[in-house]
């Protein structure tokens, strides 16, 4: 029915770009060729595709000569030295870094909530960050409902979203926090076991990173450089999955339950809200599920358009590898 | 220089009881004899205070005939049965329940934000919720500079604002995960090892009882029913300390200079607020010590006075048995 792609996955050996080859799998994507590209230190190292053994390149200038669809995820500074030369080469780049996410020529995309803005790309596709992404999911039925004012959201964020040597760095820390012994640090500036910290670094304002990242992205998908936004993100001692607890000033008036009634129906939304079952997206069930959950759905008397909302989502699925497949399946197939 | 007291504890065995002999003793409270009152199921077990053991004797009517002062937080039924005795025979009770919190002759006191509600007691005085405790003490500087418009809080609690079995549990349930074990459920509705939940009753309005308490209590203890508040509460894998990210809308602008001037010489905080410099307050720090740690303070452009901050506390000491303690301390000493 569809044709299949010549596929390079810039990252390889990384947490996303993990998740990235299982999704690929998992959804059976199309693909003619499959190429599995790192950094020189990682190069070399054997991953498995399909129960194939496929032996990771060194990323150079070069790797984009034979490749239609490229997934990058290895930081922002790879990105900006490479990926210009894999769109050069006619290459369809959909990039998973902050390197290009707030260019005007470069399309920001969640697919469920600006395909358009995907269709008028020019070679390149900018992935947004994780914690903007299940927020835009969630919000955007809201948007376009009654109008989205202004947000205040605060994160509780999973340590799979710095890297995998993160996840096991927690396990490391905790087990030593148990046993009474001092705490490793090594990728993390703060004890992450049995703590809440922040974890991303600062910006003049005092935001770090990851909250203006989440200003800046929303209104740009979102398409609304009017919607104000205050964002507070920390980092919490969870291996999956990204919570976030929203709240949204809207310009019209929607009642929980219409809120309810726009997000049962919305794409790529769970909707789990029955409190009084002790039902509600949590991390753990989350974790490896695909859609992004909302539930505790409350209005907020403190303003006369309020509400409240708790978002969870897996940070490595939906908040960067799915997300990305997503983007391609809806241009290509 | 001052008298010494007849003092008993209800609740000695619990989280909160614990801590507060560890400070009657630290903070070296008058103390002209201390009983130790607790249910039936606890009576007889042996506590030390200053290295003499005491045993505790089952709570009942009579428990309070020779007593000047009562610190009770074994439960807010247990405080309803028999707080009421321990008043009408002449005690001062404080009373760390929500049982008598919202009573209008009850005074709900913080004693650095509103000591003067608590010197017109009529022989009971209520310790907030822990939550809004350190909220209060962070807040109040903020509310008298700047007038406070409209509060959006979001919360990172830690399990001993449950129990000391929490505590264990969460142990137990860490040391289940990492073993790749099936989770024990006692205490928590969930799994709290690497996930964060909600942990208290859901109530109508689909907010959940810590959650109405942050709103009621704080314009209690503020004494202006005008104040907007939305409060999500929620439960992490923290053994000690409560971290909240608190969004404040104020009437009159006060840029986060400003904030910080007025936070440096409140009573009962402490600035700590230089992230350039990984300085924030953290649970991990915060846990064991006395004063309320406020930091992050940062400006929320998307309102005209608007301003986030970081604020962390103990929640055992501030949040519960140190301000139970100071309340006495302000009255009687």
């Amino acid at each position: 029915m569809c044709e299949s792609y010549r596929v390079a996955v810039v990252g390889a050996t990384g947490a996303v770009g993990n998740t990235l080859l299982h999704l690929l799998e998992e959804r059976a994507f199309p693909i003619a060729s499959l190429k599995l590209l790192a950094s020189h230190r990682s190069a070399g190292e054997v991953l498995s595709f399909k129960d194939e053994p496929i032996v990771v390149e060194e990323l150079t200038h070069t790797s984009f000569d034979d490749v239609d669809l490229v997934f990058s995820s290895a930081g922002a500074s790879v990105s900006r030295e490479f990926i210009p030369t894999a769109v050069k080469k006619g290459a369809l780049v959909i990039d998973n870094t902050s390197a290009f996410r707030m260019d005007t020529d470069t399309p920001l995309v969640v697919p469920e909530v600006n395909m358009d803005a995907a269709r008028k790309h020019k070679g390149l596709i900018a992935n947004p960050n994780c914690s903007t992404i299940q927020m835009m999911v969630a919000l955007k039925p809201i948007h376009d409902a009654a109008g989205i004012k202004r947000i205040v959201v605060s994160t509780y964020q999973s340590v799979s979203g710095k890297s995998g040597r993160a996840v096991m760095e927690l396990v490391q820390q905790t087990t030593e926090a148990l046993e009474g012994k001092p705490i490793t640090l090594d990728r993390f500036p703060h004890q992450m076991a049995f703590n809440v910290a922040f974890d991303w670094p600062f910006t003049a304002s005092g935001d770090n990173e990851e909250e203006l990242k989440m200003v800046n992205e929303t209104r740009k998908i979102l398409q609304d450089d009017t919607i104000g936004i205050s964002a507070t993100t920390v980092r919490v001692p969870v291996f999956f999955a990204h919570s976030e607890s929203i709240n949204v000033e809207t310009h019209e008036k929607l009642t929980p339950t219409e809120a309810r009634k726009c997000l049962a129906d919305a794409p790529g939304v769970q909707l789990v809200d029955d409190p009084d079952n002790l039902k509600y997206p949590l991390a753990v069930d989350v974790a490896g599920e695909d859609d992004v959950y909302v539930g505790r759905i409350r209005e907020d008397v403190s303003i006369e358009n309020g509400l409240n909302l708790w978002v969870v989502a897996d940070n490595l699925r939906k908040g960067a590898a799915l997300n990305a497949i997503q983007i391609a399946e809806n241009l290509l197939l």
